[in-house]
């Protein structure tokens, strides 16, 4: 590594993962994941988003839409905790009474997920959540659509106005090249004195994990992983390789191959993720990979080069 | 780029894929990977192996096993070239009587593949193919094993006695991080001052298109690729994923998406490579992907965490 922090790993299989079938997981199955990350040794699990039962309907979205604090009760049972557990939070979607303080609830930490342009809520929403005595971060969706100005701007606030551990570089789009990621995580590093910088990769381009270890070259101290990179379209950077790169003996690679062999394996002949075209051509074009989702769920689902056209045929503009 | 000079493509989609099945593709198949990469603006394409049919039984090995002239006619048919055709060869495996003068050859190209130990046999066999009018290519495989004495001094040979176009850094265990690719490429360059340096990636760390850029930006100007990384175990740096990145006006990405479209799709239902996780254990561990190979075609195919346990249990050494 580039640098001597020490870093901190954040696994966000449940969470990231449940964009994918809107958090419909078994308690099984996000019982044997928890079980497995604590048991690798991992600082932090990010187990699912908090949201508002008012915005979400219950049913069409499984339980880790909202994470809520009993339901994280039922899966940690006995468990003594290695890892600090917490949940994401979208702007406009949580309310403060979707909260109990920190003492209270099984939960020590909570990221605000935000675009640039929402900046100052995020600011609000972080704030509200660390003064209910939650560990607080920020994570700066879009990355690979901002320009620099409004990013110094964005980050000067969070560094001026807030108490977060870290603000993650999130490249939504999967878009990012290894010289875009060191631009960005200097540019977070040159705005942000007293707080960590995170990664947060997507495996469009196949550079989910290549751009986490750039990033932590360049001094990134705070890096989202999941278990074989489960997540939407093109998914995560995995955490196995992540393990198996770091080598600390602080983190064992057993308990996630173990929880892959158990569970993922099953889980991925029912739902889909990773490198696949539509989500490479999508992250070649800079764009988010909804477009690329809705044609993996049609009959034209490996129709590859006719959606390649599609996408970069004038006619697809709206001038 | 780092570096002012030309980067070079060469598709092995055939030849690197049929490690997978023996060479056992259609005629339709390798006709239209041709026509695709022909289109596609590729400089060279390495269509099989060059083997001598005394050594393989053909039936049990298909047509690439031998890429003979007459075959290779026949899938070239009456199209303009494009692109340059030529075969891999390996030390032991072919004789002088199975090359014709390259006069007489539809190839215009030999690459011959070796382990560091038999360099000098490769340079012979390199010298040999040249005299016949061939260009020629030497590519050391197994990379990862090398030591760095050892390495100088073959390079130095190949540069003192070969008329090779290009010596490439072969990552066949796919174990190389960054900071190795960098080390190797500018222990190439630096005894290799008349020829060019190349990379071949494998993705068993999903690192096949990431080192290969930074191959690229160390130096390295003749670079491999395979339609979709199609490949042995976890495969190689995808060419889509290289064009794309490229963006270079000489080539032209849709031929490639549309025989990933047309071709691959089907293929992939039938034959297997790509990142898995006993390919990544390999990896990791620096090895060969042999016995991870063999556990993809038993009934344990799955069982990650066992094969983990038994690859790295020290009973599994030889002391």
């Amino acid at each position: 590594m580039g640098n001597d922090k020490k870093l901190t790993l954040l696994d966000c299989t449940v969470r990231d993962g449940g964009l994918i079938n809107k958090w419909q997981f078994t308690d099984d199955m996000v019982r044997r994941v928890f079980q497995a990350v604590n048991a690798a040794g991992l600082e932090y699990m990010e187990i699912g988003y908090r949201a508002s039962e008012k915005m979400f309907p219950p049913g069409e979205y499984g339980p880790w839409r909202f994470s809520k604090d009993d339901k994280i009760r039922e899966i940690i049972g006995d468990t003594p905790l290695n890892t600090k557990l917490g949940v994401m939070v979208d702007i406009g979607r949580v309310e403060s009474e979707d909260f109990a303080s920190a003492d209270e609830s099984p939960l020590s930490f909570v990221r605000v997920a935000t675009y640039l342009k929402d900046i100052e809520k995020a600011i609000s929403l972080a704030n509200l959540v660390h003064d209910l005595g939650y560990e607080s971060f920020i994570n700066i969706m879009a990355i690979s659509t901002v320009n620099d100005y409004d990013l110094a701007k964005g980050l000067a606030s969070v560094e001026e106005r807030t108490s977060v551990t870290a603000v993650t570089v999130v490249d939504s789009f999967g878009a990012l090249l290894e010289e875009n990621v060191k631009h960005l995580i200097n540019t977070f590093k040159s705005n942000l004195s007293s707080k960590a910088v995170g990664f947060h990769g997507h495996n469009n381009l196949q550079l989910g994990f290549a751009n986490t270890l750039t990033a932590i070259s360049d001094g990134a101290t705070f890096c989202d992983a999941t278990i074989t990179g489960i997540g939407r379209a093109a998914g995560n950077c995995p955490l196995e390789l992540m393990l198996s790169y770091l080598k600390d003996p602080q983190f064992s690679i057993e308990p996630i191959l173990q929880v892959i062999q158990d569970v993922f394996i099953d889980l991925r002949k029912e739902i889909e993720w990773g490198y696949l075209l539509p989500y490479m051509i999508t992250g070649m074009l800079n764009e988010h990979p909804r477009v690329a989702i809705a044609l993996r769920k049609s009959d034209r689902k490996d129709h590859y080069a006719d959606f390649f056209r599609e996408l970069t045929t004038p006619e697809c503009y709206e001038n």
